[in-house]
């Protein structure tokens, strides 16, 4: 149907907004061997963006850089046309306001050859009302990091209701393949998966703050010793799951499910229907991946032993 | 006004209830160098808690133990009189219920010298009414852990209306004494800190799962290689006061105020008055501790590199 450029063959990327998403993308993209082309329309744009990729590179060469990747790799121009023109695949990292990007996207549609895709790294807008005044909204994606792009590995990719399955498919895979890890969604969710949990946390935090229950610096610190050095390696269904002892998620939602009902957050609980609870349970085993309560125990000390050693966080004795 | 142990001369600990939470104290005190005394009603609570604390141990171990700690030191007894008789320190972690910790809180109480502290591991109860049956309230105070407590640092400490506030301060030096990261609290607030943060986050996956929107594998994931990562070291509001560039939060909340009202997550945002933007500004501040932004971006890379090494996650190349 087009004349796209294979995942595994991508060489020239244009990102459009260079501020610290885009700027992220972009050293993330030089890093890998990219040709980047950035285009943003601040006029302090260039030095900005050089500056970001400079304090980013010690940390993506410690990790590994790809053959002949380098910062001379990056050309920034003020011409959008000229951004696009050439590239294998576009990612728009622009301010996050609706109308911003529905026009942005629309130009970059008009300028950009067909058989490309482009990406958006939009945080929480679905493409549907973002694409509306594209020409071309098959080809238009949502393809969502997190910050800092160039060393947060996670990326939520997800079509609007115009994007073809194709370009859906094609976006996840070149991702995959640059060392992203990528969540394909199959419904347009506002803040999609992780940015809906991280502000469900942020509003009760903010909560906490405003009725005087706990300090900004307590809810850091309460995160960072807690919960949060666990969140690095199992998420909140693996830990819940090693939480109900050896009967694990089944034991936790059957034993504890009325406890969800106690005043804990402001966020109302959702009623545990066993078509919930059957949901939750065979979807944490999936998530487990055939690794037993015994198993994720192990891994969990193991992981959490290494975690805070090289976080300098070992416990003294007494 | 009693002859309480020294926090730094505390040589004998009583364990009262010895199941997963129970029995990771008796780990981390017996790795501390302490001699145990632990007490659980089930038939076969010695050798379910040595198990336990045999699978703790090389994890301990590695992170470094005491001067003559061992497994050696630790007395499993039936009889909670026996158990608690020359503790320096109780720390209760019975299953959670009100009516069962109220009663036990109670039988402790009476069996125990009238200058030992008790603490409950409660995971969101409020000693005011834990305490309910207790004579004497005022040495009654929660010390909640978090799961596995021998590994992960942090506890919550907070008394009800009857603790005295020496308590209170005796059980936060002697905990940190001992190694672990304390949060003293003001107020009793259901949930404390990081389970109401925990649960805030846990409440809107269960509704994503309850909706379809995403299944407990795509949620894991997201954390895991998204904001996860950053929580191992970066709380939530040294995460946001980073998001917000140069600014740092205060440009956050001046600029992306208005978003917190976007549809994301079912837990309603609080309004943010003036008041509460500058209770989050002032105390992000004291949570940055000093360091600048571009100090805190340099230690997020650094730690970011580390984290990503010692999982196993560093993203492969193109």
């Amino acid at each position: 149907m087009t004349d796209r450029t294979a995942p595994d063959r991508v060489r020239t990327i244009a990102c459009v907004g260079a501020g610290v998403i885009g700027g992220g993308w972009v050293a993330y993209f030089l890093a890998h061997g990219f040709r980047v082309r950035a285009w943003d329309p601040a006029p302090d744009a260039e030095p900005r963006l050089r500056t970001l990729v400079e304090a980013a590179w010690p940390a993506l060469a410690e990790l590994g850089l790809a053959t002949g990747a380098g910062p001379e790799n990056l050309t920034v121009t003020r011409e959008l046309a000229e951004a696009v023109a050439g590239a294998d695949y576009v990612q728009e990292s622009a301010p996050e306001q609706l109308d911003l990007k529905r026009r942005l996207l629309a130009d970059i549609d008009a300028v950009t050859p067909e058989h490309v895709v482009i990406g958006s790294s939009t945080s929480g807008y679905g493409m549907t009302e973002m694409a509306a005044d594209a020409a071309s909204g098959h080809r238009l994606v949502v393809a969502h990091p997190f910050n800092p792009p160039y060393l947060i590995p996670l990326v939520e990719v997800v079509g609007g209701e115009r994007t073809a399955e194709a370009v859906v498919m094609w976006t996840a895979e070149f991702l995959r393949h640059v060392g992203k890890s990528v969540i394909v969604m199959d419904q347009e969710v506002p803040g999609f998966i992780a940015n809906r949990l991280q502000e469900a946390l942020w509003r009760e935090a903010l909560h906490m703050v405003a009725n005087g229950e706990a300090t900004p610096a307590q809810i850091d610190a309460s995160i960072i010793d807690g919960p949060g050095l666990r969140w690095a390696f199992h998420g909140p269904m693996l830990t819940f799951h090693l939480a109900g002892g050896p009967g694990g998620m089944a034991q936790m939602l059957d034993h504890f499910g009325p406890s969800l009902l106690s005043p804990w957050t402001r966020l109302d609980a959702p009623e545990l229907t066993q078509e919930l609870r059957d949901s939750v349970v065979t979807g944490t085993e999936d998530a487990a991946a055939g690794r037993s309560i015994a198993d994720l125990v192990r891994e969990r000390d193991r992981r959490l032993v290494d975690v805070l050693r090289v976080l300098g966080k070992v416990p003294g004795g007494s």
